[in-house]
């Protein structure tokens, strides 16, 4: 669990009634930060500052995370308190402001009390440690009915390296607007350009592939940060042999928290992994698994445990992708049901995808018989159910 | 509510269990017709066969609609009962087969049964008259509550005509994928391309312009018939003075349709208009209302009488279109929540939105703050409603 060059401390300052709200983590120099961030058009400043920070390839020295409150949509308040925050930090640590990431999650529309947060920074920068990382978890969760912590311990070129992660994600139970924070840490000898690139690989078959209920919200955001304390040798091409461990290690780590995300949404009683194939690009195929993920006749039917393939049919269409119809194909688990763009003659609902479907975890395999080209996109997907509708319906009244 | 030039009859051929199933429509000579039809990737062969007929701007003398199968996603079948069930109708009622118009709405994948329409031919025809407007409306239904059929009079260049229009719409009871048949009469003197060009723009803000969980049929069509007897002056330009009258009740008609559609729907208890202005476009506008009008949390806030007025900001930054965030508003009835990019400081829930979110017909107003354009779209939408659930969920098991 613990990656070596990092430090962690968590406490409550008062944003929340009592639960933990303000996460510090501290990096040894030399310290490589890659991320990604919201695409919306409206987002936090907390989101700006990150950006310009990574862009000019900083070495950050720290990570500042409230949760209970966004920091967004708040005007010019939300950058006085990015400035006084930062400003504040970086002089108690005897850093410079650059240096210092911050991220918010919570309520959107309500000003930061910054105050509150600078007041507790004695506090919070004595308790830093190590082994921090269970509080540090639970220090950024809104209402995440539990904390998302994962480690593994992999190889470059040999060389043991570690990576840890968590994140929070409403999801479901979406009342800060599905706000999804993740953080990772490696203790790899890897360069900034590199991290970046092989982060952002992984992110596209995780975070960026995993959808609740198709909205997006002003906060998003996604770090790893790497410390070069491990000791391997540095490489630079990401097609490179050697880091084909620690690639695969990341992309799983990072497709597991997610799963943690989706199922541990209140209201989530069904995972569901989309596959699709033959598609003319993996970008056309992603669009058509985003589709299927997102429609709610599809997450209904998923809740009812009903193979209703017409409506997974009906969503591959509305995704305006290329599809060769009389090559097109459709299996619910292990069951073919469509084939050549007609429904399987021997296709018997009742002793296949019927109890099927009754499972926690299901599968969908489309083949849109464009190209032969296999597994192009994997998009993981939840039933949309009752409990949904109460939870998000009733949140705030 | 008759339109002179029109016969309806409607029967059950035994597609369904004892319900009306089959309607046919028969136009005197002459007549006219414009339409639209899904844009999905996946359809029935019946668009196909509409489309073709529509581009060679046929006078169609029979539209033939039966309801309870799709005729969809049954390979060559589909075609083959396009095919038999024109030629025949074409026989019966000594018309050429480019001049049947078909529809069919129901269960996908389910080869039809054309010999049962064609065997009803002679009761079908023996029973054209110019009053079945109510049994034609019925005969289209697939688990609608009730049909949907409206008329109104208008003038053209002082002279009257009337529009008849009747719907189908499955809805947020959507088993049939949502699909949307929509058919409108009218008496009017009007040339094929100028009915193309009016009912295309009436359509971009009618049944384009509602929503009920985003998701698009296989079978979606609407169609408009001028039969030419009402008398009045033919026109030729779309922007003539004269023609204001017609182009307004049609677009209203319609939009009343769209309305009992969304109302109809099991499971719906509320209405929600979205007005946007501001923004750089009408097209840029109606993205970002379709962007609120599909959001689940959006939609589960409206169904929890909840001014969650942070979900409404979310779903317009997801949209992606060019906003000025320093002029951006937004109004939920007649109360102002945000100005200027925050939160209006006299904003007073408990005294505003509050007790307004309890009603049946909830606007929202959302200015961009890009350009000075006044109501650029107007979008409407339901609330997301555990009746949803329960009717999607367990449709089929």
């Amino acid at each position: 669990m613990e990656i070596a060059g990092v430090k962690f401390a968590a406490l409550n300052c008062g944003i929340k009634q009592d639960k933990l709200d303000l996460m510090l983590a501290q990096f040894v120099v030399g310290t490589v930060c890659a991320g990604a961030f919201s695409t919306s058009y409206i987002v936090s400043p907390t989101i700006g500052w990150d950006k310009n920070l990574l862009k000019q390839q900083i070495n950050p020295k720290a990570l500042l995370v409230n949760s209970g409150n966004a920091n967004s949509f708040t005007g010019q308040h939300g950058h006085e308190a990015i400035t006084q925050t930062t400003k504040k930090l970086a002089a108690a640590l005897n850093i410079s402001q650059e240096e210092v990431l911050v991220s918010s999650t919570g309520v959107i529309g309500e000003k930061l009390p910054y105050d509150k947060i600078i007041a507790h920074y004695p506090g919070l920068i004595s308790g830093l440690n190590a082994k921090n990382y269970a509080v540090a978890a639970e220090a950024i969760m809104t209402t995440d009915t539990a904390p998302k912590l994962r480690s593994v311990t992999t190889d470059i070129s040999g060389q043991q390296v570690k990576i840890t992660s968590f994140a929070k994600g409403a999801g479901m139970a979406a009342p800060n607007l599905a706000t999804v924070l993740s953080y990772s840490f490696t203790d790899a000898v890897i360069g900034q350009d590199l991290l970046q690139q092989i982060f952002a690989e992984a992110l596209e078959e995780s975070f960026n592939a995993f959808t609740i209920d198709g909205d997006m919200s002003t906060n998003d955001t996604a770090l790893i940060f790497a410390t070069q304390q491990a000791g391997n040798k540095e490489l630079h091409d990401i097609n490179a042999i050697e880091l084909e461990n620690f690639k695969a290690a990341l992309k799983k780590l990072l497709q597991q928290i997610c799963d943690d995300i989706v199922l541990g949404g209140e209201g989530v009683s069904k995972l569901c992994k989309i596959y699709v194939s033959g598609a003319k690009s993996k970008k056309s195929a992603k669009n058509v698994a985003m589709a299927v993920a997102n429609s709610p006749l599809v997450k209904t039917a998923l809740h009812g445990s009903d193979p209703n393939w017409g409506r997974i049919v009906m969503a591959v269409g509305k995704a305006k992708e290329q599809l060769n119809l009389e090559k097109f194909s459709l299996d619910i688990g292990e069951f073919n049901v469509v084939k050549n763009g007609e429904l399987n003659e021997n296709y018997d609902e009742s002793n296949s995808t019927g109890p099927y479907m009754q499972g926690e975890l299901i599968e969908y395999f489309i083949d849109l018989g464009v190209t032969q080209e296999k597994q192009q996109a994997l998009v993981t997907s939840c039933d949309l159910s009752r409990g949904y509708i109460e939870i998000n319906a009733d949140y705030r009244t």
